[in-house]
C-alpha cells in the first residue's frame, strides 16, 4: 500500500504552484515505477485531507495529470494511471533524492578531440590591480551614449521593425553606415554588399576557417602569434606553419619559400600592430604579401583589431585597401572601441565571399542583435564614436609615454622593450629573471599580470609579456610598476 | 612627366581629411606603378600651389607618407619614393576608376559544397499585412522594461565589471538566476554548471552538431520537421533519417526499428509543440524515447522553443526533467518571449557536455553580451518576464480561439486544421486548392503568408501552411482571413 503522504512533497516556499508540485511528484513516481499503470489514485477529497490542502488544488493537479495524458477518469470507478505506459523497473534511489537528481554525465560519448583547448584565463583575485595584456579602459567606454540612443530608439514605433527577425549580414542601416565610414576613413572603397556584421573579430576568423579549411590544409601564421586564431585554424584540422615575426613584421621571404614548397590556403596576419609583439608590417612587405597571395591564390586574413589606436601618425591604411585581386579578408572589431561585453565586429571582403559566410553564419546564431546594431549605427552617424576615439587616442598616447618612461626609470636593466607606435600594450622581454616567478610574486603583492606563457609555443619560451598601459591611469601605472620592481628583487 | 594635379584627387566634402586623401592618392599610384621607386616628389611649396591647398597640409601628407615608410627624405636632395619597393607593372585601369575599384570576386576559390543553403526569405512588400508562421507580437515585447533596466544598470559602477571580457558560458548572475528559475518552473533540478547561455536556439543546435556529428553519422528528425535544424545537421555531413510525425508526435516504433538497423547518433525532437504540425508528444512516447536513448546511447536534442505558450493546461514538463541517464540536451530560447532581435537562449545538459560546448563556443564568438545578460537576469528576478508571459498567454489564447473560429466560419470547407494546444500558429492543410496559388493571389491583395513550400520535402507536398495567429490583433486577423477567402475563389 503506497503512502501518498510520503510520495508527494509540497514546499509552499517554492515559486512553483502547489498543484504543479503534486503533478510533478506523481509524474516522477510513475516514471520511477513506484506508481504502476492501471493503479487507482485516491479520491481527491480523501487525498486532499491527508495532504492538508484545499480539495480544489488537488482537483487541479488531477486535471493537469489528465490533460498531460498521465491519468484517465473511468466513470463511476475513479482516476487511474493510464494503462499503456511501458513497464518500468522501479529505480533504486529513494524518491526524495530522485526528485533532486540530475544526471552527472552524458550517457552518449563525446569525442575529446573535437573540443578546442583554450588556456584557462587566470582567475582574478578580487581587489587586486590588473595589468592586462592590452585592453581598453572600460571607464572611458561611451556606453552611456550608446544605451541612451538604444533606449530612446526603442520608443520610436519606426524602430519596431528591428524587433523581428532579420538577415544574417546585419541590419541594412548599420551596413550602409559602416560602408560609408570605412570608405571615407580606411580607403576601403566598398559597398554594403562587401560587409558582414559579426560578433567581434573571433566570428570572422571562425567563418573563414569553416569555409576555407579542410583537414590537412596549410595555414601560415606569425610566430609569436595570436593563440585564439591559431586554435581556430587547428580546430578545423589545418596544419599551422609558423613564420617568424621580426621588427618589420612577418618574414615575407620565408612565406615565399613556403609557397613554393606547398599549397598555402590561408595566411593570417596582423599588419597594423602584430600580436603579441606590436610591430607594424612595413609597406614593402605588405605589397609583396599581396603579390604572393595573387600569384599563389591564397586568402589573407587581415586582422586589424586595433586600427583606431595609432599614436605616432594617423593609422596605416589596411592592406585590403591596396588589394586589387580579391585575396584579402579584412576583419575589424568594435569591442576595443566600445566595450568587449558588446560583441560587434565586421568582415570586409568581395561579395561572393560575404554571401558564402553569411549563409554559414545562419547556422551559428541565425543573425545579430538588430536593435543594438541600429543603436551603434546611430552613434557612428552622430559622431559619438569618432569623438570617443579621438579622446581615447589622446589619453592612451599619454599613458603609453608615461608607462614607458616609468619602465625605463624603474626596471630598465631587467627588461627590453620598444615603445609601440600604437595598440594598448608594450611587448616586454624580461632579460635576467624568470617572468613566471615575477608574475607569481606580483600576484601575492596584489598585482595580476600575464606571465607570458600564453605567447610561448612548445619549448620556445619568450619570457616576455604584453603589458597593457591603456586601461590604467598614471597612478595605477605607478603602483603596478612598483610591484613589478619589488617582485624582481 | 607626371602631372600630380591629375593624380591627386581632393574632395573636401568627404569626411576623410585632405592630407589623408593626398596620402592615399599617392600610395594608390605607387601601387598602380605610375609612381616608381626612387622617383622624386615635387617640393611641397610647389605642389601645394598647383593643388591650391595650404603648404602645411601637403607637408603633413608627406610626413604621413614618410611615417608609413612610402617615401624617404634625402637631405639637400628632396623627397623620394623609397627604393626597395618591388617592380610593379602599371595597372591597365585609369586612376579615377582605380581609386573607386574594389575587387568584384575572390582570387581564392570557395568550395560551394561547404555553404549551407537556406531558403531565401520572401521579401516583405512594404505596407502589406503579414501572416507569419508563428511569431510573437513584438508590440507586446517588454523591451522597454528591459532597456530601462539595462540603462540604469549601466550607471552603477558595480555594473562595470560586466563591461570587460567574460567566460563563454554566460555571466554567473544569469546562469544562477536561470538555474533557479528552470528548477522551480520546469522540473529541471539543475545547478548553474548545467547551463550554457547561447544566442537563440540555433546556436544550441549548431554546437551539438559540431561536437557530436561526423560525416555519415545518422540523425533522426521528424517529418515534416524544422528545416533550420535539418540544414544544421546536414551541413556536418550527417545522414538525415526522417520519421513521420502523427497526431501523437514522432513515431517511436519507427525510431526503435531504425535503432536496430543502424547506429543513431542524435535525435532531434520538439515534444511540446512539434514544428510545423504543433502536435504534442504524448507521455507514453516520451518515456519510450528516453528508454531507447538510454539503451542505444544516442543523444536527444529536446527543442522546447515555445515552452511558455501553452493554452489548455499549464506547460508539459520537458522530457529532460524525466531523463535519469543523461541523454537529453535541452534547448530553450528567449527570442519568442522577448524579441527575436535580442538573441538569447540556453542549453541545459550534464556538466561534461556543457563544458565541451563551452569550449566550442569560444571559437564561434568568444562570449555572449554580458551586459545584456545581466539586464535579462534582472527582469527575471523582478518578475517582469513572468508577468509578460502571463499577459501574452492570456492574449494569445484569445487570439487563437478567435482565429480558429474565423477560419471555420469563413473558409472551413477548403481547409483542414486542429486547434493547437499551444504555440503561435495553426497547421492548416488546404484541401482542394493549391496553396502556392493562394499565397500569390493574397500577396497581390496585400497579405504576405507562407506558401508552405518551406515544409515540403523533395516531391512530398503537404500543401499546408503554419498560420500565425499570435502577432495579429483580432482586426488584423479578420483582414487576413478575408483576403485568404477572396484568394481562394
Amino acid at each position: 500500500m503506497i503512502s501518498f503522504e510520503e510520495i508527494i512533497i509540497i514546499d509552499k516556499s517554492l515559486r512553483i504552484p502547489v498543484f504543479m508540485q503534486i503533478t510533478n511528484s506523481i509524474i516522477h513516481n510513475i516514471r520511477s515505477g513506484l506508481l504502476k499503470s492501471g493503479l487507482k489514485l485516491p479520491g481527491s477529497r480523501e487525498l486532499a485531507s491527508t495532504l492538508k490542502i484545499h480539495r480544489k488544488t488537488l482537483q487541479t493537479a488531477y486535471d493537469e495529470l489528465m490533460a498531460q495524458g498521465w491519468v484517465e477518469i473511468i466513470p463511476r470507478k475513479g482516476t487511474f494511471i493510464v494503462r499503456d505506459l511501458p513497464e518500468i523497473k522501479p529505480a533504486k534511489i529513494p524518491f526524495s533524492q530522485q526528485l533532486k537528481r540530475y544526471p552527472d554525465g552524458t550517457a552518449f560519448s563525446i569525442d575529446e578531440k573535437r573540443i578546442p583547448l583554450y588556456p584557462s584565463s587566470n582567475s582574478t583575485a578580487p581587489g587586486s590591480l590588473i595589468l592586462d595584456d592590452g585592453l581598453p579602459d572600460i571607464r572611458l567606454a561611451p556606453t552611456e551614449y550608446l544605451l541612451k540612443e538604444y533606449k530612446s530608439l526603442s520608443n520610436l514605433s519606426a524602430f519596431r521593425k528591428y524587433y523581428g527577425y532579420g538577415g544574417p549580414r546585419g541590419t541594412a542601416y548599420l551596413l550602409e553606415t559602416l560602408s560609408v565610414f570605412l570608405s571615407e576613413t580606411r580607403g576601403l572603397l566598398i559597398s554594403e554588399k562587401n560587409i558582414l556584421i559579426t560578433r567581434g573579430a573571433q566570428m570572422g576568423f571562425y567563418l573563414a576557417a569553416r569555409l576555407l579549411l579542410k583537414p590537412g590544409d596549410n595555414v601560415i601564421v606569425g610566430e609569436p602569434g595570436y593563440f585564439a586564431a591559431n586554435i581556430t585554424f587547428r580546430n578545423e584540422g589545418a596544419h599551422i606553419n609558423r613564420v617568424p615575426v621580426d621588427e618589420f613584421g612577418i618574414d615575407v621571404d620565408i612565406i615565399e619559400s613556403l609557397c613554393k614548397k606547398k599549397e598555402i590556403k590561408l595566411l593570417y596576419v596582423i599588419p597594423h600592430h602584430n600580436y603579441p609583439t606590436t610591430v607594424t608590417l612595413i609597406p614593402e612587405r605588405r605589397l609583396r604579401l599581396l603579390e604572393l597571395a595573387a600569384r599563389y591564390k591564397f586568402a589573407i586574413i587581415e586582422d586589424d583589431y586595433d586600427y583606431d589606436f595609432q599614436y605616432n601618425c594617423s593609422p596605416v591604411l589596411p592592406m585590403a585597401s591596396l588589394d586589387q585581386h580579391g585575396n584579402t579578408i579584412y576583419i575589424g572589431t568594435l569591442t576595443k572601441t566600445l566595450v568587449p561585453a558588446i560583441r560587434m565586429g565586421f568582415v570586409v571582403a568581395p561579395e561572393n565571399y560575404i554571401n558564402a559566410i553569411s549563409n554559414l553564419r545562419r547556422a551559428l546564431d541565425w543573425q545579430g542583435d538588430s536593435m543594438m546594431e541600429v543603436a551603434i549605427a546611430q552613434i557612428y552617424k552622430n559622431g559619438t564614436i569618432e569623438r570617443h576615439i579621438k579622446k581615447a587616442v589622446k589619453l592612451y598616447r599619454e599613458r603609453r609615454d608615461y608607462f614607458c618612461t616609468q619602465l625605463k626609470e624603474k626596471i630598465d636593466k631587467h627588461i627590453t622593450f620598444k615603445i609601440p607606435d600604437g595598440g594598448m600594450a608594450v611587448w616586454t622581454k624580461f632579460n635576467d629573471i624568470d617572468l613566471k616567478m615575477v608574475a607569481e610574486k606580483a600576484l601575492k603583492k596584489g598585482l595580476m599580470m600575464n606571465d607570458g606563457s600564453l605567447f610561448n609555443n612548445g619549448n620556445k619560451n619568450y619570457n616576455s609579456a604584453r603589458l597593457g598601459f591603456a586601461s590604467l591611469n598614471l597612478d595605477e601605472q605607478n603602483k603596478a610598476i612598483e610591484i613589478i620592481k619589488e617582485s624582481i628583487q
